[in-house]
């Protein structure tokens, strides 16, 4: 079917919030409607408006999202290359990068990376204040992302001496989630995964469609996690579900528990609310968008905040018992025995990245939780213990993510009981690199972790465990007990008395 | 009456400590007695001694204090227009604000202010440096200002997930207090409160008089709290209670008790003598002057430093038990017990911001030690409890202030049993941008303390309990018992033998 | 007797470390064999060498010293005025202060100093820098002068309200050392410790001799106390205190205890070694200096490095009973005990400014460790406790300095049984104000002693108690046995094992 | 026999990593096949491919190491220098030194020195930045490093005073290990340590080969340790033991057991990581070289990782038991006991200076540790305990290195049971003003350790014990249990289960 082709002037006319047409990848879109409800709230789309959005759009989103996203109705035709300007051709002044990105060639050479810290460094260097922003922002004061990454230097190891480590046998499982620094994406992410036999987990907000990234001809042979944000339109995520199954290569699903409510982004905030000042749309803005406190607010529109363990539970079946399943963002020990008790394969802790609810705990704070209230929970249920081995406990497995920016720290938490530990920021940073990029931080990060294992004397990973490390500098961080300490009862009291 | 009209010339003549005349808003005032008791001091009064101190006048006091505050016979008469000269009409040097403030169209957009921090800063660089001294000072080197905010960043969340947050019920009170940033003031303040339906206190230290703010039309039918600070001169006070009860919107009490001796505040003395440096009355002060170390200490001249029990228990009964009457400022579990058992309703744990005893404990570290010591009085009183409910006991109500900044802070000593929690510089900051702005603060908060709510799982103000937060890293700063730890019995054991 | 006449160009030709002569005040020493016993090193004395050395005598020595230290053969004569040349009065360069020190009528006036801190930066700013590096100057890394500071603000009050605190009876006592930033020294430091009715302590290190100070009309009838530094030639020591004895106004004697070896002071010692770079003296200087690790190994020459507990029962019995006799210097509970129980009347828990021990304890810490371990210390021989109220017990007084700096600091000592409070560097650099300085340093110290003790619910030091203090924040910094709680028993073990 | 003469011609075409030739004092090496095995990595080699490598190379190696470690045939002749061009003999530009390194007579004279941090200031500003990387470079974030030496700015001291302090006795052994800073290297230190009476340690890592060093006529009769590395070429290490063994001198053999994988240390990475951007040869380089993630792995190549207890204990008969024979890099407590049990004479607590693992435990930790979990090691084994004096056990000595840097932190060690402690590179920053620098480093060391002892009331080495020291700011860092204390059970419920 030929489409309409809209000439400029055309386009440009629809530029009011009540009327509002953006042009992506020379496809003309009536965004009028779906602008309010946008994730990233209407302010930047409707700084586009009668506009040419397609460098914005594909910062952040993959290809296929706006054609599955809006109706068909929703496309108005698309652009008369005859009519385009030199005027619209140009980019908007606050799309210039904060420092301009350089062409790959003149990036600094992989070989000269040689830690995440690096890769980081180099992202900020060479990304744009809006994309900057949005991955490195988190929620409020940023205590708890920078707690997730501080946490790990105040564990020490007791190394131990003079054992063979001249071979040593690692199979641990990175797991690894990005969104777009460079244009192949999770794409690159999934092939790096691949050649290093690392596990990646795919969500249902990634740049590209979990199927698009699963189908891939060079990792149809290469298994995958489903990282699932529950949609509150549940007949969605059914459908969601059911296409995913039919990849052979999805291996497990994980639910994403934490997203209850969006937390506030500052860094991300701020840039949009820069972005308004300059913005002659805002002017006819309804005055109550204000008081709404953020667009980020909006962000989370399509997940359920109702999600709860009876939908788990329905969900476990659905699934089926031969896929695993998993929550993810788990943030106490009482939510792991929940998981445990209700039959789940295993949960992550993880608090997001800090970018949910600041003061949040890190998740080796919760890892070092179980240990002191529910010990159980590792020594009968972790996939290496003696009585899973001896089949008469199930598996329970313990993921854990954020801050992880070390091979040593990925050790800790292996010798704390983890089964896999999750990186995320720094994954998306070495994208900037592609495929090769990847290859490269996990490289970095598997020598380290290697390196740190042989010089604490250990050469299996069912060798590591606690008595490796001494955590005695945030132990008093734990919580040991289900109430507070200094709160003994009062709660407790009052469901005592309810009952009597 | 028509007023007698005084030419600029005579009025000049008055200029030393002991024939002192100034002008306000146009009217000459015979200020020689009064200046000594000045709360302020008399050496910003001696600054402006046979000159007009209206706008210095203003940027402190509501134009009703002057009048009420002196006698008729302090009014001279009025400003001879007609001799009004250029160099008259001049500010002096040291008026310049810090930077220049802004007109309020050259603010940054009220939406580009995402938090408490931002209305800060924002207040900052547009007030004078006076004002600024004075509402961001505190006691010495500041120690107990600067813990009253870190603190509530060193308690983590123990969040749960998989609980349904769509819906939430929050019904907690913020309370505010302000003086002058911007001209409105109080009253902005008051009708900010009513359309966000929180409870504003009004103290009679308030720019503008408690029954001006309580009787603007729009706030007719809203609650307030009077907040008290005991005159030394008991009739005074009586006098205010029979006038601020005749108001019916007024629905409780609040007595000021942490105010026995003004604090230190240094920023803010430091200005003034600095002042004096550059003041030629200072020549004729009295020797003295210096010795006695600052003009601060003259500022709470008025305030009864021997308030104790026994007047709040006359107070008490006085007030009449059908309306409310807590202690503000409340310092240590000892003083929260005895105003339990003395017959209060409540009390507001507060060291004032850190204005007046540098190393006194913040709210929070109070809030924690009735945790430890009387645990009783959250579990048997807190107006949610099962106790109360069953209307076995009577409720008392505890309020936190000093460093609240975040809907997260918020959270936190709500789930440690505070029923509201106050906010002061945060709203004076805000009323820069009037009415709207204070909404606008109110909504941050409100909007944060949401989000914090269902990411820790909690739908419901009742619901909210101590084992939501996590308070190892500060538990060591908690007084656990009557005594130090390291001097059990000194006193105890003299009282003791005294009694053999 | 006529002094003999000397000419500027024999002086001049006297400038070897084997034939050295100095000029001060006029006058012309041979200092050859003095020199190297120079408490300062002889580096210092040979930059002089042939020169006039009065400006950097005087900056450290009262006049009467050098007088009273060098034999009457020493004094070759006096300055032949006719022969002294411009080059002659010139400074030498690095005699230039570092910033050049204002005259009296241009330093900031006494008013606009409001606290012990603005003192010492006024003293930064017009000291020369060797007299900075002198004064300001701790041992080593400079951990234990920090730390003496740094924990008063970790000590958090615990304040009660609703007291009567409108009268309070404050009867502490500052005591004060002081040797010269201003002419006057210590002369007007006792001038001003009378009006004030503080008591000043004085070494026969100071400037004046304790002599001039004591006899000084003014202060004929205040008491002092002296602080003995016990010189390895018994007799001189003797000597020195029946002098001392026959001042009337001495009315204690402090044992300086903590001087076995002067520490190491590295910004004194730097300024010293910096000027022996450009100093030709150096040349001939004997290789071995540099092997000697620094002059300021020098300086304690005459402190008797032999002290100990059988002398001090010696002297306890040579002074009499009647004069009260305490050491200065403890920094252990031990020690504490040892004094009580030898008959001694007190001591003071100093580190002597953290000038001779880095990582030795600030005295706080020692104070809570007699609590911890000798509680009956404080309980039953304070000078306010029951049992020696009663005639039971004898009195013991615990005074405390090091880093004091505030009213509230000066409050938590005595609190935890701290009958006096020393103030050291901030008294010197009063100083430069003169006697009217340290008055206004002591009005202000005074002033946020009573305006903490009012706001803490005080009104007389005998009700002052460690139930007003909360020390969590440093308790786990107190010794709390006799030995290191990771290593019971070893030298234990061995005491025992030796028995056997 | 003559040797063949190369022109440059001929030289610098063998410039290819598969054709490699390098010219050495004049020597032209074929390095071809030796340089993928260089412990330093391959790639400093390569940049000097077909070119003059004499400064490069001495600025890291001693003259025989070249000569003794390659074949014969690998020396391909000398340079005919009548073909030298002015080209050939400058320097490759990023050979410059980072500062230009002064001439000694321009450096500051050593007595401006004080302390060892002044040895390090001087030698970071004139180093190359390749040398300064070196030697200052430790693993990954340095957080090891760090805590080294901050870890003893928190430990008090317990001083006691009144004691006799004139004279005192003390007989600690300083242990010294160097590279070359100076020409004279190891030698200088050598000397310099006899003078001193202190013990050296050598390793066959050293610039100068053990036999070198020992054989000097001047340190005949000093005793010496020999540090060794164990080659992975059983037969290399057991040549090495036995030419040792022939040397008289040497007094004890340290075997370095926390080698077992070289750490990751970035600065001395990212050093050469940097040449390799601007080196043309890295383009033939193989791609594999980036993935194995840094030439440092490569830089143990010859050390044993398979290392273990059974080696050890064939080593202990092998050597003879009239040899003493320590372990050096301990981390645990379990390996010093271990240590002792299989028939040791001592330990060394070390982590490499943080070089290895980063997050390992500093041996003031590990040393901790033996206190809280084996008190008999030290109570019962110490040279000086009356058991060991009573004949009834065998003494066991440990020593500490790491973060030394004051006599006060010795004395620490020293009070804690140390026998004797290291110091790394504050002797190899010395190094570089010749022996006289290492002397006075020894001699500033000394002072400060005797300072410290007069200071606290000892004056024996034997009367130092942990009764004079404080460590309750680090007590919550020491691991007192063989297991994690929020894991008991894991593993041992493991190993009980596997029992069953």
């Amino acid at each position: 079917m030929s489409q309409n082709k809209i000439s400029i002037s055309e386009i440009k006319s629809h530029n009011q919030s009540d009327d509002c047409w953006i042009v992506v990848d020379g496809q003309v879109w009536d965004i009028t409607s779906f602008a309010p409800e946008h994730p990233g709230g209407p302010g930047i789309i409707y700084k586009y408006a009668g506009r040419d959005a397609t460098a914005a759009y594909n910062e952040i989103h993959a290809p296929s999202i706006i054609k599955n996203g809006l109706s068909a109705s929703a496309n108005k035709g698309v652009v008369d290359q005859s009519t385009v300007t030199k005027e619209w051709s140009e980019p908007l002044p606050d799309e210039t990068p904060k420092a301009a990105p350089k062409p790959s060639s003149e990036k600094p050479p992989l070989d000269s990376i040689i830690n995440a810290h690096d890769f980081e460094i180099q992202a900020r260097n060479t990304s744009t204040a809006k994309t900057w922003a949005f991955y490195s922002s988190a929620s409020n004061d940023l205590v708890t992302r920078d707690l997730n990454a501080s946490l790990y230097s105040r564990i020490l190891f007791r190394p131990r001496t003079m054992r063979r480590v001249a071979t040593i046998d690692t199979r641990t499982t990175l797991l690894a989630m990005a969104r777009l620094i460079h244009p192949d994406g999770e794409l690159a992410i999934a092939r790096a995964c691949k050649t290093r036999k690392i596990i990646q987990s795919i969500s249902n907000n990634a740049s590209y469609s979990a199927a698009d990234i699963v189908s891939q001809p060079e990792v149809s042979d290469h298994p995958f996690i489903f990282q699932l944000y529950v949609d509150k339109r549940k007949e969605k995520t059914n459908a969601l579900l059911a296409k995913i199954k039919s990849h052979k290569n999805v291996s497990a699903v994980m639910v994403t528990v934490d997203a209850a409510a969006p937390g506030k982004r500052e860094a991300d905030e701020r840039v949009k609310a820069d972005e308004s000042i300059e913005n002659p749309m805002q002017k006819n803005k309804p005055k109550n968008d204000k008081k709404g406190g953020g667009y980020g607010r909006l962000m989370a529109g399509f997940i359920d905040p109702d999600l709860n363990w009876d939908y788990i539970s329905w969900l476990r079946s659905e699934i089926g018992y031969d896929m695993p399943m998993l929550t993810k963002g788990v943030m106490s020990a009482d939510d792991v025995k929940m998981a445990l008790d209700i039959g789940l394969d295993g949960c992550v802790l993880s608090n997001h990245g800090g970018r949910n609810l600041d003061t949040s705990p890190p998740a080796i704070l919760v890892l070092l939780e179980i240990h002191a209230r529910f010990p159980e929970i590792i020594r009968d249920h972790h996939p290496n213990s003696a009585s899973v081995k001896a089949g008469l406990t199930r598996p329970f497995s313990i993921l854990v993510d954020g801050g992880v920016r070390r091979g040593t720290d990925v050790l800790k938490c292996v010798c704390l009981g983890a089964v896999s530990v999750g990186l995320g920021r720094p994954v998306l940073f070495a994208t900037g690199y592609g495929q090769e990029g990847v290859e490269h931080l996990i490289d970095i990060i598997r020598d380290e972790f290697e390196v740190a294992m042989r010089n604490c004397g250990l050469t299996r990973i069912e060798d590591c465990g606690p008595e490796y490390v001494n955590s005695g500098d945030i132990d008093h961080l734990v919580s040991k007990s289900r109430g507070h300490p200094y709160a003994v009862g009062w709660k407790a009291q009052m469901a005592l008395q309810s009952k009597l």
